[in-house]
């Protein structure tokens, strides 16, 4: 393989992935009015891994967690965003998700194909300290939104503590201290003021 | 300083710098309709980071050239995005983003604000292998972004030839390599399609 043809297919993925750019998540952004997209959220999800490493429940590779983090939504651009609560679509979220995968990452050099491949997969899976770190940053970042916005999001979706505490159920083993800081300061007090509906009595 | 001090002053950061997700830039996203903001564009240079670093004229440390891509922006919030080919703004924009930075970062527990000042200080100075490949992706970024929709800024803003060869001046410095690609595949045919002003002669 020439340099060049290596190069163009490096550029293929780069400029594939800016479709990231357009695909809106459900959260808003703390002025409350435009909706997050893929791309801000793994830029924000990158930012805080450089920040709050420090409170990982292990130590962890810093670079290996952020790379993980800048690639995690990729397979969007072809499966879309699944909200968290939205039951229906998290039933095919898997399959739609691995054919996009399959499709992306071939686009790449086989070596890098295969190495963020390996990155999702490893993210997907959970099992390691960086995946499990990472995971409890994909779920910090949008609560931290969620409360700059008065719990906009969770009132308008009409959203159940025993789901946010059902989809937290990993977060602590990433990080105790950041899902306890989380729990106390962007989650409790909107179950308090009524933005989260109190079912887990 | 207790834990939760520490973690106050770091969301408080982090939260700020969910503002750069509305800082529009003048590049559109290769869907041609919608502006690209600050944060959008940081993601989309890390992602080159982490696969072009083998382009590098000199070995880069990767996650240094990461951390400080991610954080190149920040005093936009602050100091709002200055377009590359407009001239009053440039002469105000080291003043604006220099009173920026102070405020920005000492949002951060010192040590933090620190490090992270640090890191812009040497991406402004481009005097290290790291910050110089960084400064390269800022610039083949957006020429890769502006040859995916024909051109359409460059002949908006009427740009020349010669303001783009002026800016990407040190593009080289940081890789030959992908200065090349992008000066043959991004930008040359826009002067030969008319979309840049080619006044280089």
């Amino acid at each position: 393989m020439s340099d060049n043809e290596r190069l163009e297919q490096q550029f293929r993925f780069i400029l594939e992935a800016d479709k990231e750019k357009s695909i809106l998540r459900q959260t808003l952004l703390s002025n409350g009015k435009e909706h997050e997209n893929d791309a801000d959220h793994a830029w924000h999800m990158a930012l805080m891994c450089l920040l709050l490493s420090e409170y990982a429940n292990e130590p962890i590779d810093v670079l290996r967690t952020i790379s993980m983090i800048l690639i995690h939504d990729v397979v969007e651009i072809d499966a879309g965003d699944t909200y968290a609560y939205d039951a229906q679509g998290c039933a095919t979220q898997r399959e739609r998700e691995l054919k996009a995968a399959d499709r992306l990452y071939s686009l790449l050099p086989p070596d890098q194909g295969e190495k963020l491949r390996t990155l999702w997969d490893e993210f997907e899976e959970g099992r390691t300290p960086e995946a499990r770190f990472a995971r409890t940053l994909d779920n910090v970042q949008p609560a931290m939104l969620n409360n700059a916005t008065g719990g906009a999001m969770w009132r308008r979706n009409g959203v159940r503590l025993s789901q946010i505490l059902s989809r937290n159920k990993n977060t602590a083993e990433g990080s105790a201290a950041l899902w306890q800081y989380s729990f106390e300061h962007f989650i409790q007090p909107h179950v308090r003021e009524g933005n989260i509906r109190d079912d887990a009595e």
